[in-house]
């Protein structure tokens, strides 16, 4: 920033115009692409890519143009509170502020290697603050469980590859306790919650309480974000900006982590 | 940013754990909703939201839920160079460099409401230089036709409310000259350029000659920006987001503006 800074202050001082080399902020994609190995929960069919247009044209130019088609929960997507809330907000209503802002990243990859359905306690969430002498306050909190590493492998990632309703029954990955949903709300007021799991709920889940504890309280949730290794505990924003669908439960969302200059 | 980086120096200090107020900065929506009305070619059906759950479930929580389906280029999207580059990125293959970074907004509303098909000139540009004592090189350049103020009404936006092929040959819409294209490229390497008009060549082009000569520098370009209105000729950040999906000739796009802080 200070670079930029002094760039700007040189251009309205009105020296010579010259090539200003701007300071380049470090910025991580923890977005997962959308291909067919895209994962979606086993009841779902997964995105679809077609093909309208690709080859060079009678005018001679080149041309390539598709059309795509999913369902708003997969892949790297935000979870809109109207999604488990009826009075909830839809993607559209989401303020950006909730969506841009100061963030940290919860490392919880020991729990979750032995357990495969660990819910994120408010305990671990005390002991971060306490370890990293910082507070969760306001904060956009990511929970890094370790199971991005396991994308795309619905065997390891899901706990099964099974496709179907049947399915749903064999899921296991980690997930936020709901108890520490709705402290993260009322005792943190945080921004956001994201992790890299299929789901903010745990795979045994069946009342989707934590969904049900963050959207009475506004707060959306990111899921099946990418791979936080790259990402320190604190010191960075995130800019996590959905595709934005009006009335949408959810949509895909691109997820930037910006390292503090 | 000042703000924060003092939070965090007394938190690294070991200060009492308290909660600090970080800077929120202030960021602008340059985005347009999708939805039923948003503007896709007039050749394209549009973007077509399918509910598939909306109410309360058996064992009584709420719960909505959708599919999602339309053409790549439409409603606030990017541009991958691919799009009219054989050897050009798809959209996951875009560095997030090229996507988020300081950015101008260059200000062309008055020929735009004289001349429907106005071309933005290398003149244009260099006077934009001029006249805010800035450089457009490594910047993202927001070109401002006031196009923007017409959404969703096709009529005023595109030149034609028609539907079909025969309704393309209607089109009147501002552009960039393909000159400044290649000029922006080369002489300036600018990141990326946004217009808020249906495309980055006007209406009544049929050759798409700016479009190819920015993605032949692999410049990608964001079409159906919203309203710049609110936007400073300088000091700002863009984050333009793209749902990344792979393979993409271009992809919905949400894209901000971050006011200097």
């Amino acid at each position: 920033m200070r670079a930029i800074t002094i760039a700007f202050a040189l251009l309205c001082c009105g020296a010579p115009l010259a090539v200003v080399e701007a300071a380049s902020p470090t910025v991580i994609d923890l977005t997962h692409t959308f291909d067919t190995n895209t994962i979606y929960w086993p009841t779902e069919p997964g995105f679809d890519l077609k093909k309208l247009d690709d080859g060079y044209t009678e005018r001679g130019y080149y041309y390539a143009a598709n059309r795509y088609d999913a369902p708003e929960h997969g892949g790297t997507h935000i979870d809109a509170p109207h999604h488990f809330s009826k009075p909830g907000q839809t993607v559209e209503q989401i303020p950006l502020d909730r969506l841009v802002g100061e963030a940290v990243c919860v490392d919880v990859t020991t729990p979750c290697s032995v357990d495969p359905d660990y819910l994120v306690t408010i305990d671990d969430l005390k002991q971060w603050e306490k370890t990293n002498n910082a507070s969760l306050a306001e904060k956009i909190v990511l929970l890094n469980t370790g199971y991005a590493e396991h994308w795309p492998d619905r065997q390891k990632y899901l706990g099964t590859a099974e496709m179907g309703p049947a399915a749903v029954a064999k899921l296991h990955f980690p997930g936020l306790d709901p108890a520490a949903a709705s402290w993260l709300c009322s005792a943190r007021r945080i921004k956001a919650v994201g992790i890299d799991t299929a789901s903010i709920d745990n795979g045994p889940s069946r009342m989707f309480q934590s969904h049900v504890n963050l959207f009475e309280h506004q707060v959306p949730a990111l899921e099946n974000v990418a791979s936080m290794k790259d990402l320190p505990a604190t010191g960075f924003r995130v800019f996590a900006l959905p595709m934005k669908i009006a009335g949408g439960s959810g949509a895909p969302c691109r997820v930037v982590a910006v390292l503090e200059e």
